[in-house]
């Protein structure tokens, strides 16, 4: 567990001359965003910052980083010439994006740590973990407290963390807060329509396909209803050359059946099997379930890989979401989520 | 066209003593949390309201009508006991919810006229009609700027109007007011989980197998694919046990593909056919289309009911389509798009 700074943190960014910003490996919305978001405001400062960024993003964000200009590999007489790496929305060591060369332990700078993962569990010189809806709202509020300029297109970027973490402000993660930064960044000429387009318009065609045809074939039910799984065969990607790091907001085809309180995607990498679950009640929430398995990620949204086939994933993760549903099934289910 | 004055409107409010509340005929989110929201705020300052709504509302948005107890039928003796009639979110004198045995120029009391659509055409005592994300929002701004009590019912309500004809904050319809109006909805107790779990995440069985069906089965493309429309066919309504009023979203099934521009839906009611269609881009706007045929709605959601079979009245508007898409085609379209 780390300390929770933002005023160290923030007077670390005041006093760096050049930055290197890193996130977390297969990077979301609110990966990319928040850290190009940071890149574009500190070089907007006259800061020197790169976003380092081994691999490539799904292929809806890609269009956000060309003006950043990631780069891919960093030696260690190039990362010398950086005063701090600044971790952003990575919640363990071992998941940091930073290329099969390094670990975050090795690097030979300071690492500063800016979190919306409450069980981040990272090392660093200064560390700033909150609860907020996104890590983009953690880097609007620096820049907001410190009267950094947003140009438009970093305002576009912290946006684009904030729609996607919080389902755009769906989630219960949405606060007033949420909100008003959304508010604020519109008027910093955050292009939302872009945004959005991206976020919600913008699937590709095989993605449609994949969809519809697991909504077809993979659907199972448990607890009487109340959770709704789908475990999917590896067969069913290659025919519609789907890459589930292109996958966000599969398991949202799942959470909006009415009367689903758990909803849940299985599906084999090599020999592993991902699981990511949902959860549409704070009564009863994921996180902890998965974190028994060495799991990590938010109360409500929460995934675990395990070394197991999908079907005995399948039937290992299902046995503790019956128990922790115990009481809720079927039509008492649905009448207690819908009457709250 | 109506005059358009907050002041006159929020005058006649202030000084009626009873009011009755009606909205537009297959009422929608944004017709019951504007409708129902006012009238809880006039029940809690001490005025008599009455929702005045003939017909059920889908669904998802019944149990948010449970503690208003709306009146189906009202006589001429009923109305007398009443100042004035609020219409909230109704563009047109002939879609006003009244039931059979009224129209609104028959009513025995004045009308209060509150609108977001631009191309309101009631006649009434006072009007406001003003360029807003819901009628909702505007319901929240008289309430804001007569200082009213916003319980945290009637905030849910208004929230629940907001939260529908924004696509929760993805329509271009998403103002830094919208965002801000949120926040003060939130603080002051609206139930966004309920909001949110009704409109986006209790989508019937019935309703989700319909919708897999019709993307196997009724997908259709034109103007090089920047135009993706459905034809349904009446028999996959029966099958499913289907009806298209609890049917909001269906069409963001098609409108969230890659590279479309304009998406349609059209399906049969008896000899005529209901065309929905959305635009993505404000450079295409749909609403001055459907227009053409006595259509109405937004600039990018917009409809119209065609005496003409289902085939028929797509190859009308499709050519429509395909005229006001002219320069967007394939490639190229998805290029424009995602390149803004």
């Amino acid at each position: 567990m780390t300390s929770s700074d933002d005023q160290a943190v923030l007077a670390r960014l005041q006093s760096v001359r050049a930055l290197v910003v890193a996130t977390h490996e297969k990077p979301d919305g609110d990966a990319v965003g928040s850290a190009a978001g940071l890149v574009r405001i500190c070089r907007c400062r006259g800061i020197r910052a790169e976003l380092w960024l081994p691999e490539p993003v799904p292929l809806r964000y890609r269009s956000f980083l060309e003006a950043v200009a990631p780069v891919r590999t960093l030696s260690a007489s190039a990362l010398a010439e950086f005063d701090a790496l600044v971790l952003l929305d990575c919640a363990r060591p071992e998941r940091a994006a930073l290329g099969p060369e390094w670990t975050l332990a090795q690097l030979p700078l300071p690492v500063i740590n800016i979190d919306h993962h409450l069980d981040n569990s990272v090392s660093a010189a200064v560390s700033w973990v909150a609860e907020r809806a996104a890590t983009a709202m953690m880097v609007y509020e620096l820049a907001a407290t410190a009267g950094w300029t947003l140009t438009p297109e970093a305002a576009t970027l912290l946006l684009l963390g904030l729609v996607t973490d919080t389902g755009s402000f769906r989630f219960s993660n949405t606060t007033p807060e949420a909100f008003r930064a959304a508010a604020a960044l519109l008027e910093a000429g955050a292009d939302q329509e872009r945004v959005v387009n991206a976020v919600y318009f913008s699937k590709p065609r095989n993605q449609q396909e994949f969809e519809t045809e697991l909504l077809s074939r993979c659907l199972r039910r448990g607890a009487g209803g109340s959770y709704l799984y789908a475990v999917m065969p590896e067969e069913l990607f290659a025919r519609h050359h789907f890459d589930m790091r292109d996958g966000e907001g599969v398991i949202d085809l799942l959470r909006e059946v009415e009367g689903v309180v758990i909803a849940g995607l299985f599906y084999a990498r090599g020999a592993w099997t991902k699981v990511s679950l949902r959860s549409k009640d704070a009564r009863f929430p994921v996180g902890p379930l998965v974190r028994k398995f060495g799991g990590g990620g938010h109360p409500m949204a929460a995934g675990v890989t395990l070394e197991l086939p999908p079907e005995e994933a399948a039937a290992v993760i299902g046995g503790e979401v019956e128990k922790l549903l115990g009481g809720v099934s079927g039509e008492e289910g649905k009448h207690e989520i819908s009457s709250r």
